[in-house]
């Protein structure tokens, strides 16, 4: 599978595909780049090893997170995630720890506990790893996973229009965390503590057997959402409700305090859950399997993403504009936060 | 298997172990933390996988790599060492890469050049990774291979007494950049462009079938026999040959320049050749396999490593002292590098 050219709007694609370029692939890997969340190599007949790397440390040098405790919690999560997302079974992860040079007893054991605390919720075992120093913190994490008997991998490419594209969960938890820290917002409208998020790893394996395709949010529901778009060479009507959609404490605590609510679906930073695809009649099957979830999107054919908003209108929204902020505006987090405001309200989000 | 006592004279491993302590293992998994170059976990009859993650910031923090084409070249050709150390066959590599804010287009295509070059002289395919941004140049590397059919992976255990230890080609080349860096000796003496180590891939799958035990010499040669002797709960008689052992160019322009020679074996950065346990009796086909081989050490009951000079002194050499150096002076690379030339001096090594 080729990678699907409506991939090269986005800024990240472009700088992937620009240092991969030229290097030699598997010729057995079921995946693209840019089409599934993990890598997936078929090792015998019934068994695909399903890898994936995350780095985390821009987050902690960012202050995205500021807890140790977080930092460790998500690098597991969010490894694990990966799995999740194309319905492996989680054999184990390699971590991949550098201290910063100022870390002291503390800290450590903070972040020990954060990767203890995600450790024993999800009974992921350590395979190995590499601990070292650096000038801040720096961690990787390595996922690694099967796929067995009869079951395929998903990947995000299978997507058909009339799809139905569900939420296994709330959404919000990460971009409120972003939000707090990007715009300045008082901590109390979505505290460090409260970012938790669990990989959906059953949920996952239960879906493998009868979802089209998923991906995970760990880039922010709105802009997984625009990467099946792309990869499936297809657009979405969006169900736009943040009152469906978005964790009611989060979103009471934002209206409550004015702060803008739109972008808790829009922005960059996720909260681990998957989304799904499901032909309209699976919908039922899929609400039993995670009694949470709730409907997001609809596949049609035409390309790109139209929020059908409560008041009855219907926005066309540029998420490759969106999803390319960051990289536009330099790493600026003001500049980023202030176009990302413009873009939101030139389009009457509010 | 446990691991052996004799490691938590290491300041580096007790750190891990802390780190690790609790973490749930995986019940299948072949080797303890320590033991092995990869994490090994079966997956079916006769397939084995191996994994491992190695970071590679704290070499360009420091300034041991300037230039990042080396930093390309090492991030790809460690990882896979790796593998060669335990036997397998490379499937691919997962690449993490961080870009620091400052990269130009020039810094990033010269990094790409070293992994370009790494990856086509080793023909390894790349399955995927994470590409983000960071203070300063921020790389991991996860390498994926197998052991299979009647094949048994090779660890750091399965010595005894009487076994001989063969490096798999000439050493101190990465000690002796080491020592251009951290003792500001001239370049010359050690260019930075001569450090391209290769993964010995081939030597190790072929090895498989008959050596003991293995090892890189990522850390170091002596600190890599000390590894194996502390595992096998033995010790080693080393031929502590430089003219036999060191890469011969290295070695005459450090006599040249009047230079310390004796830590070109003892030092902290490898080379990438592999240390191989052989009966006596299969010296020879382990010859006959690796011509550029040479022996380094006779395994023997006592513990500690006693070095045989050529002037037929017998020196007992403290590797857990040398070892924990760096971490006992806070990784002050001058204080470093006085204790250690002091260690040697005390030795009588010149």
């Amino acid at each position: 599978m080729p990678v699907p050219s409506a991939l090269s709007a986005l800024a990240e694609v472009r700088a992937i595909d620009a240092l991969a370029a030229g290097f030699p692939r598997h010729p057995g890997q079921l995946n693209a780049p840019h089409t599934a969340d993990c890598e997936l190599i078929p090792l015998a007949p019934g068994l695909v090893l399903a890898l994936s790397l995350d780095q985390l440390t821009s987050e902690w040098e960012t202050g995205l997170f500021r807890d140790p405790f977080t930092a460790g919690w998500v690098l597991v999560q969010g490894a694990l995630s990966d799995l999740a997302a194309v319905g492996a079974d989680a054999l184990g992860l390699l971590l991949g720890v550098a201290l910063p040079a100022g870390a002291d007893a503390a800290f450590t054991a903070r972040f020990k506990a954060g990767l203890d605390a995600a450790l024993a919720a999800t009974g992921t075992p350590v395979l190995g790893g590499d601990l070292g120093g650096a000038r801040s913190l720096s961690l990787a994490a390595c996922a690694v996973g099967t796929v067995s008997g009869a079951r395929a991998p998903l990947t995000r490419a299978g997507i058909r229009p009339g799809d139905e594209i569900h939420a296994t969960g709330p959404l919000g938890g990460g971009i409120a965390l972003a939000m707090v820290r990007m715009l300045g917002l008082p901590e109390a409208l979505a505290p460090e503590s409260d970012f938790r998020p669990v990989a959906r790893l059953a949920e996952g394996v239960a879906l493998a057997g009868f979802a089209r395709a998923a991906i995970d949010t760990s880039d922010g529901p709105l802009n997984a959402l625009d990467q099946l778009a792309r990869v499936n060479g297809l657009g979405f009507a969006v169900d736009f409700d943040l009152d469906a959609l978005v964790e009611p404490g989060i979103l009471a605590r934002f209206r409550g305090a004015g702060a803008p609510t739109w972008p808790l679906l829009c922005g960059e930073l996720g909260e681990y859950e998957l989304l799904v695809a499901v032909a309209p009649e699976d919908a039922g099957r899929l609400k039993a399997l995670c009694p949470a979830a709730r409907r997001l999107a609809v596949a049609r054919p035409e390309p790109g993403l139209t929020l059908g908003l409560p008041d009855g209108r219907e926005v066309a929204y540029d998420a490759a504009h969106v999803r390319n902020l960051l990289e536009e505006t330099g790493g600026d987090f003001a500049a980023y936060g202030r176009a990302f405001a413009a873009y939101g309200a030139g389009l009457g989000l509010g």
